[in-house]
């Protein structure tokens, strides 16, 4: 057994819902300890949250970067960092820890602006330091199984994506912590669906696919009055070797939940999967019954064992797959594992990519606009 | 009882896939006896058939002309006629009868050119005779059921619309008489997938949703190599007053049968509907668990009472769908009934500048093209 | 083409149900012309039912027996008759027309009583005229794949069936004249849902398996005050060789339209089918995943092509496998068929013993009952 | 932030399934740390075990008496320890612990035996530390919220149960340590199926129901050859004040995983919930449309909001539910919960009860056994 990896967490206080996550998605499999955090941007709120997780008061920062600074010097300061605050705020606290030596998960998208994602990169790439971004639903299992399935020719040459994530929790005018910094683009960036959102589901996209993305054009609205960004989008997708994509965002949707569904069509067969039944996937080779492929189930290829903890039939979600970013994270860390299927700093810019791209694409009425 | 309407059929020859389908639509309610007919424009075949299916002999007619002018002098000559050709022939035909004021019945789409279809129009405006076409989907209960739920408000103000109808059955070259007329261009017209399904779904976003289409932007694809028309279309639409929606259809997409689905989403609710499994809809007001609403079930309205013959929970498919649109077609041909929501030469029009916007918009690069 | 079958019926008038659903099934394929009728023990309704059925007066009749006489004397009088009363006039309707050589399809149960079934078996034995028992989901098609793919061996031997069908209408006191006969004993027989349904299922699992079921142990309950039928009943089932298996039939299970739903597991493989979406079955091959079987659809086996009209994906539904039988109905009578696979006299027997069965081992405390 | 409850482990090595379950259970949350273990009965594999989990060398033990005397005796001792070893170990390793004063998480069956299973109820009866026994599904929000339902009056008075739990793991021989112990009598009792998965259906009936169980008849098989206990059940159950219920477990079943599913039925409505996707449930009021009720959707009651993690649509699965055991069980141990719907000792007696009564009841051809 290897000790656990010494964490600190950038945002994620009392009233966030996404380092609430991060930390059980970091505990679930025993590989992390939480040690130290800069929890929120308002100091009291900082502390207050860092007492109530039990961490030290000397650790409990109330800033990122007096946290940064402090804790490279300590002989047991945290390895890595969990960064888990508004878009706006990821590439600045990140810095802070990559130039040290620490190493970043950090939620996405990467960054508020596209300028910022650039710099990011080239931030990851000067630095030794590990850099995870969260595009959490890569590590469900079946999704996995899904891309080396396409990887294999399973599907033949791959044609059509669709690929789709619908909510419905900002269908009217909402104010609440989370639906405030969302929906405002001085902390989310100029997309709202498409960047907390239409990011996820174009990264799945590519992911499964293995496709390189090249042009997109974007129908982007905001039906709610008021609000200062998109809150549905439609998006018709080109991918370089010829296959097309259609994404559908919305948080104007009343029944979905959180209904991220992709199906992928190649010339020999189609997949489908969603994420709010995670544990079957639909298989169809041309010309036969469609398969229900189960988590955990028959003809789960060992590649996947490693990303399942129960048998088939108990299900696994959204928390299981989450701790799979992280567990695949600490055996990068570590150096036991290659994280290659990990997403990268270059997935987070291909996404604000895709978000200024579809706000461009929208703004001039439709127009193709280049990923590359 | 009144005594049942005396049909024709023009087309429906013994291999044809749809002309079967009407027939039994027509029989289901006892409404119509098959009488006359020019079933194959090959006249050997027209015979063949005409005898298997019982017919007199001289009431079997080697073409549609011949059939219209002498059944127009018979005494108990048909009073309606049924139009189950391949899409090029519908307008020459339908022509031959409704100028002797013989009502039609007509497959969809209209025809297989748009200078076609706006000729259609004028000739059904100069003719007494009744003209309906067989946008048969529009006849499941359910799908009526959503119309006057938007109607009457329950979704509040319409913003997205997703439609969607993919098969699977072209994926590979395909070589017999139904794949070899529906991807010629001269039979089928300039659409492929979008002239032979994509023309049902765009119809039923329009017939549930009551909106105005305005404008459309698409990318079309032929994954099939020497494939002469579209397989599959990616669609993005606008409609009068703001509503937007996105509509795929794709006959390449292995494991779908005929996978024509359609969400409508509002200010108020959402709702859901397949086709594969009709006998139940998806309802879900803001803010409440979503309703399972079944065809024949607790809350049917009673004005959708008449096109159901089954308890619920005894499901009914697409012939009784099917059949609903005769059934409707008959009170109409009677006047006992006002047809109010059948579908109409305007309907087909409009199917047709559908298909037409499709592939101007992709061949402009995804322009925006009117459909006023 | 041969001429349609004429057919009579016995039962059925303006406010009956299965009546309507006999006529449809009879209509769909064109293979009958109904032409007389005794459709009321109410002369008055009788002769209105008629009328609003478009028979000719003369062949409207008061009664089943002045019908069976006329009509077995006219040069053109019915071959057959649908008989659609309630049960308890089954058997004596039947007798009228048998004994004249006149071929009869019959509603299920059998009789009211086990004396009648097994008189009824003797009469039919008597006759050269065919007798059809309207099992009607029987004639779904994939209810054939099933039991040919048992037959084959496809599910190894056969250990466990799970067969159910629930309702819900009867949740609460009802008035009206189904639930009137339906749940009075002298019309319907000893057993409730027992009679009305379960039979359904207990045919249903004998007909897919193909085993012959040896005894029984029942717990059957009246819940709703007053009832005094069952209307709910618990059953363990044993087979001929070993397999055992449960049912459960229900009229009092609010959420449940008519859930009938058979699952069988074999030493190699499962298979689950259920009415209300019949177009499609689970096939569980031991240790491979679950393949969805579709009608019509990849892997549909020649022999049940003749009972499909629609292409996989467009869905048939109660009334196209009650239509089924009626297809093989005429080929029997025309003997152009076999009627191999009808439910015969005898299965009608075994479902009135079902009947009797279980209201005599709910009477002993759930002793095992033998059903030889 | 209260400091983690030190926890030790019996059973739950290296090859084991449960034991890593309950792990991560107590992991997910924050609330234990694991501090100690007699992780096997073979010593090597135990330190082997823990050594592999991170444990102190010292607080790795032989067995679980050793464990239980110097754990006691520590000043930072283990406050309570998981019990997951084979079933017939429970009560003797449960025995060491609580009588030390020692709280004890247990999983079930209680016991192999009735005769410890009431020796069991004496020994907690006697002692002041806590007894947990892990019926984890009870866990699942859903099901908390389906058993407030039914204590609400929402279904009225509960007339049917149908509850079943098929998996096919055991369809064939199999020889591993799972299946050896599982089907081993003098280690896991003398109940198959009915122990290892009956045992869980009919606590799940009794807990969402809240109805008191009053005797059963069943009929039990040992399908594979050679095997020495049930592995497949069927049961019929009556409860006092009158609901009936059946329940089948079976580990013969092709095509089923985990299928644990529940459906109750009331004068009022019914409700469904099945394991494999235990994030929706259907509630079907009588005489309205069915509403799927979405765990941490619309209408979550407060009472069961401290029972999820993560937003509507985000999928939770078993290692949530059961960590809600273990959430509430560290409540319990700190006095800060009452504990009111954890599954007690009492539910254990009653499990070994059924798996009892089943045994005999089979062996009297289904006579009825009183539960009591």
């Amino acid at each position: 057994m290897t000790k656990p990896i010494r964490l600190g967490m950038v945002g994620g206080g009392n009233d966030a819902f996404i380092g609430a996550v991060h930390r059980i998605a970091a505990r679930i499999d025993g590989q992390y300890d939480l040690v130290a955090g800069a929890l929120s941007s308002s100091p009291e709120k900082a502390r207050a949250s860092g007492q109530a997780l039990g961490l030290a008061a000397d650790r409990t920062y109330d800033d990122y970067k007096s946290m940064a600074i402090r804790e490279a010097r300590l002989k047991d300061g945290v390895e890595a960092v969990a960064i888990v605050t508004p878009n706006h705020v990821h590439f600045d606290a990140a810095r802070e820890f990559l130039k040290r030596g620490i190493h970043v998960i950090c939620d996405k998208p990467l960054t508020s602006t596209l300028a910022d994602a650039k710099k990011f990169v080239a931030l990851t790439e000067k630095s030794d330091a590990k850099f995870i971004l969260t595009h959490n639903y890569t590590g469900y299992p079946l999704v996995r199984q899904a891309r080396q399935m396409v990887a294999a020719g399973d599907l033949g040459e791959i044609r059509v994506i669709q690929v789709e994530y619908p909510q419905d929790w900002l269908t009217e005018e909402v104010h609440n912590k989370q639906a405030e910094w969302r929906t405002d683009p001085s902390r989310s960036g100029a997309g709202g669906s498409t960047g907390d959102i239409g990011t996820h589901a174009f990264n799945l996209a590519c992911f499964i696919s293995g496709l390189t993305p090249d042009s997109l054009s974007a129908d982007i609205q905001s039906f709610v009055p008021g609000r200062q960004v998109d809150d549905n989008a439609h998006v018709m997708l080109r991918f370089q070797g010829g296959a097309r994509g259609m994404l559908w965002c919305s948080q104007v949707a009343p029944g979905n939940e959180n209904g991220l569904r992709i199906r992928i069509y190649g010339s020999k067969g189609g997949i489908e999967w969603a994420q709010e039944n995670p544990n079957v996937m639909a298989y169809s080779p041309f010309g036969e019954p469609t398969r229900l492929i189960t988590r955990a189930g028959n003809g789960m290829p060992p590649s996947v064992a490693h990303l399942t903890r129960t048998p088939g039939g108990h299900p696994e979600g959204y928390l299981e797959g989450f701790a799979n970013i992280y567990l695949e994270a600490a055996a990068l860390i570590r150096g036991t594992g290659d994280g290659a299927d990990l997403p990268t700093v270059y997935d987070g810019l291909l996404g604000v990519r895709f978000v200024d791209a579809c706000v461009r694409s929208s703004a001039r009425n439709g127009a193709w606009i280049d990923l590359g």
